[in-house]
């Protein structure tokens, strides 16, 4: 058996944002030696890892370089240089996820195309090679308004998405690769975490629910467990394991879907990696979706993916307006709450609809919880000082 | 309003063993830069904090230099130099938990004359300048056996403590201040944890239980809730909170107390700060005591002290007969079961007794749990390679 704990292995991961951060707790609780690569030197891991190093996450050379120092190398942050990763993995490295999944996975197209050849529900899709080309499609009227536009690749948090209805709509967008998908009307988004290591063992965690704003569509409250039937949430989370399967994938995998109106599931894309639709799990979970990562990386066994309790996510974004030296206002106010507690993620200065942190309300009653989390998003902004 | 969060303040710590590294992990959440103070090069907060100094705690000058760096001064260990604190005090920096309760609590001499004075229940005792003196008073007979001897300063985790029922037993004691205790037979050690804030708000942990090696003599599990009348953990909550609000303490304070065969609470002793007794509050509950500790001594509004679910703690310690580099034999066993968090201290090297970690086990039910906790006991073993 490996010996990971207080010993000379070391851990490399690729990206030292907040999803790094959250991950180096669970190795700090492990003490197990965590490098990390990452090209802002300011970025949220910085000053709290064994190694912090330098460089371009989409050099070849930066990535192989560094991954001749780790022992394992594992990734917080999906687009990177795969090449490198592909040498690395022929010398010996073990890397998880594994290469070859990142590359379907970074690729919008190769992620549809992967799910029709595996018979997992997704919507409809075209794939052009160029904006130019979809916009003769529709001239042609191959391709009809409305649709999804996504960009095939680099597409992060909503960017890189837009839902297109006229040819106004199209105006905006930047002339790459891109996919279109029918825009199919559902009553859920929802999204399934599921963890597997080389051993093959599999755990799946709860299914969460996005609630949106009524009016500006964004999303406002991840909530676990999702408000849906018994029935909807088994087949969800029946969908994200033959996802993981039939990838063959080690490490977590979340997943999000559509509950269509007739009650179909439909996959609208996947994350390699711990998921913002996880970060409830840190206070709701047995085990937290970051010390999943490490345990499924590793071939550790998986830990319990139940729920102490229910918990709601509230995002932290900048606001609108407000640019400079991050001051979070009203935090106080929200700290005398039972049940709530801030994450901030160490980014200095704040700029509009930034990440800056997230909230978690968890409570042993989910009503209360949905309560307190809307008085949580009424009451903190994130602004400048 | 100050401002903790992403800002230029700087909270320092003085001692960066395991407490100060699972503190660590807390202003990392919040994002609160954070300046250790520690003699050990390799001591378990060295890689992980934002600024990590090197020096002597019991020194004047160091203790008082590396106050003049920071904005909020606090402690993960009470052996500290109090003379440097004062003048950094009288200085107008803020230091909690203060000098003066630091003082009262550093001599075991001191604790009980505070609680003779302010009537807090706790065994009669005596007080001695040397061993020598003790001795005299037994030759006299203005003392008789059995008793228990305790250092008055710098006892710590069991050392500095002895049951004495003869001449011989007094041979390996070192010729100290001391004080010894009637010895009362009881029928449960308990500790309560107690945070205070300087506006004076109070919140109470519940009531832990520490359940003995029927032969070792040794605390095997920490057990939280109590399995005790609610009439003594009423009891004991009152008796906690009487000794921080008599104190006029800021801070976390640990009561550790004897439940005696008639009911009654002794307190036995107090620890400054987070404390081994309040470990399974990680896991267990909805405010950790490290997360609680921060939002004390920054006068933040503090938090649920309640559980959701029952808390296990089993110590990881350095087994005898075994030195060096560590090793976690049959951790992997242990991550296969349900609710079972290793947490590993960081320190490389083992030595007999050595505390080198700790085990949480949470369950909905309690005596599940602690079946659990017996099965983790007797499957992990802290050796060298």
């Amino acid at each position: 058996m490996k010996n990971y704990f207080s010993s000379d292995f070391k851990l490399g991961i690729l990206g030292g944002g907040q999803l790094g951060r959250m991950i180096l707790t669970e190795t700090q609780k492990f003490d197990i030696y965590t490098s990390i690569l990452e090209s802002n030197k300011n970025a949220p891991c910085a000053d709290i890892c064994n190694n912090f190093v330098i460089g371009d996450l989409l050099d070849f050379d930066a990535v192989y370089n560094f991954g001749k120092t780790v022992d394992v190398l594992t990734i917080e942050i999906e687009n990177v240089n795969i090449d490198a990763l592909d040498k690395l993995e022929e010398e010996g490295l073990t890397i998880y996820p594994k290469p070859k999944n990142l590359r379907t996975i970074q690729s919008k197209a190769n992620q549809k195309n992967f799910y029709f050849d595996h018979k997992i529900p997704t919507a409809p899709f075209s794939h052009f090679a160029y904006l130019e080309e979809l916009v003769i499609c529709l001239e042609t009227e191959v391709i009809n308004f409305p649709f999804v536009w996504k960009a095939a690749r680099f597409g992060y948090d909503g960017n890189g998405v837009k839902v297109v209805r006229n040819f106004a709509d199209l105006e905006s967008l930047p002339n790459v690769e891109c996919i279109t998908e029918q825009l199919i009307p559902f009553k859920n988004e929802l999204a399934v975490i599921v963890a597997r290591n080389s051993d093959g063992e599999t755990k799946t965690y709860p299914v969460v629910e996005m609630e949106f704003h009524p009016e500006a569509n964004q999303v406002e409250y991840v909530i676990c467990p999702a408000r849906i039937k018994k029935s909807v949430a088994k087949k969800a989370q029946e969908v994200a394991l033959k996802v993981v399967n039939d990838l063959d994938f080690v490490g977590l995998l979340a997943v999000e879907m559509f509950q269509t109106e007739t009650n179909e599931i439909l996959v609208n894309e996947v994350a390699p990696r711990p998921h913002n639709s996880g970060h409830y799990s840190i206070e709701a979970s047995y085990t937290n979706q970051f010390e999943q990562h490490i345990r499924s990386i590793l071939n550790l066994p998986l830990g319990n993916t139940e729920s102490k309790v229910a918990g709601i996510m509230v995002n932290l974004v900048g606001e609108e307006g407000f640019s400079g030296d991050v001051f979070y206002k009203n935090l106080n106010d929200i700290l005398k709450i039972d049940g709530v507690t801030p994450h901030i993620y160490g980014k200095k200065e704040t700029r509009p609809f930034r990440k800056m942190g997230h909230v978690t309300i968890v409570n042993k009653d989910i009503d209360k919880a949905r309560k307190v989390a809307q008085k949580v998003k009424e009451t903190i902004r994130v602004i400048s000082k």
